[in-house]
């Protein structure tokens, strides 16, 4: 009964927690937190850095339980789609819709109905109250890499609600 | 793979999170944030009860999902055995391990190896970092016993690690 959706509830209530005392986010924050001048940090940027940390670590400490084999993949491309695939399908019972690249180092990710974003209304107004659901999960895709070896910078962005994207670039080191 | 953990992992880094600009936990705080004088509330109580809530929420979004004819429990007695059975089974995949009753309203619901307390390392020395892993576990079951149509105070103590008991007080109105 509840597994399945006790992690989207308890995300549903930890980004309602973090902005119950913020509750005025300013339009146009990216949900990439990183980047901003210290200085500038208001409570929405605040608060998109802490899921995104959480979701970080979260990320690792899944990446940390994969098979060794898995932590053995030799391409980045095949990294890509075992996020796509295999971790979206265990954390979201369903796949990723779509992965494209450029061969460059640059992977889309298209999540047609992305679940932690259908407890939001659909409709233009709420757009700009997209970028708290899903800082997390960028965090989380960026440590489930990191501990598969791979640094990147991931973000989100949304076009039409409930479907996003989030764009990973590798780093190269 | 991940969505049996996945809600583990989650609660794990929220609580790092919260505590994460609050590394010295006074001594002697108890689980249960409530009935403190606000001018008394240190960062350890505000922590525990930001956990309380959030679980509270998460238990009355799980109430809510109950099939219709488990709202209808016309024993509170029946109301805490499912709890201990159901409910347990479908959050942290085993049962609660004993539940005790004075007849009069209150409750003690033990868990001989609580599997939230199970990233603790055992021994005397964390005896008080427990109760920031517990308190979510409280508002949870406060929550869930609400939408379920039981006010109640729930509380939350640990003897040896990981066991734990979870003391519910059942409010007459």
């Amino acid at each position: 009964m509840a597994d399945a959706v006790l992690f989207e509830f308890l995300h549903t209530e930890m980004v309602a927690e973090l902005w119950a005392h913020d509750p005025d986010p300013g339009p146009g924050v990216s949900a990439e937190p990183r980047g901003e001048e210290p200085g500038a940090a208001t409570g929405q940027n605040m608060n998109l850095s802490v899921l995104e940390s959480v979701g970080f670590r979260v990320g690792q400490a899944l990446g940390e339980r994969l098979p060794r084999e898995m932590l053995a993949f030799r391409e980045e491309l095949d990294v890509l789609k075992f996020l796509c695939k295999d971790l979206w399908l265990a954390i979201f019972q369903k796949q990723m819709d779509s992965l494209r690249t450029n061969h460059q180092g640059t992977y889309v990710l298209q999540d047609n109905s992305f679940p932690l974003l259908l407890p939001m209304a659909a409709g233009l107004q709420y757009l700009e109250e997209a970028p708290k659901f899903l800082a997390f999960t960028c965090g989380l895709l960026r440590g489930a890499l990191c501990t598969l070896g791979i640094e990147s910078v991931v973000t989100a962005s949304v076009a039409a609600l409930p479907g996003c994207k989030f764009q990973v670039v590798i780093q190269n080191s």
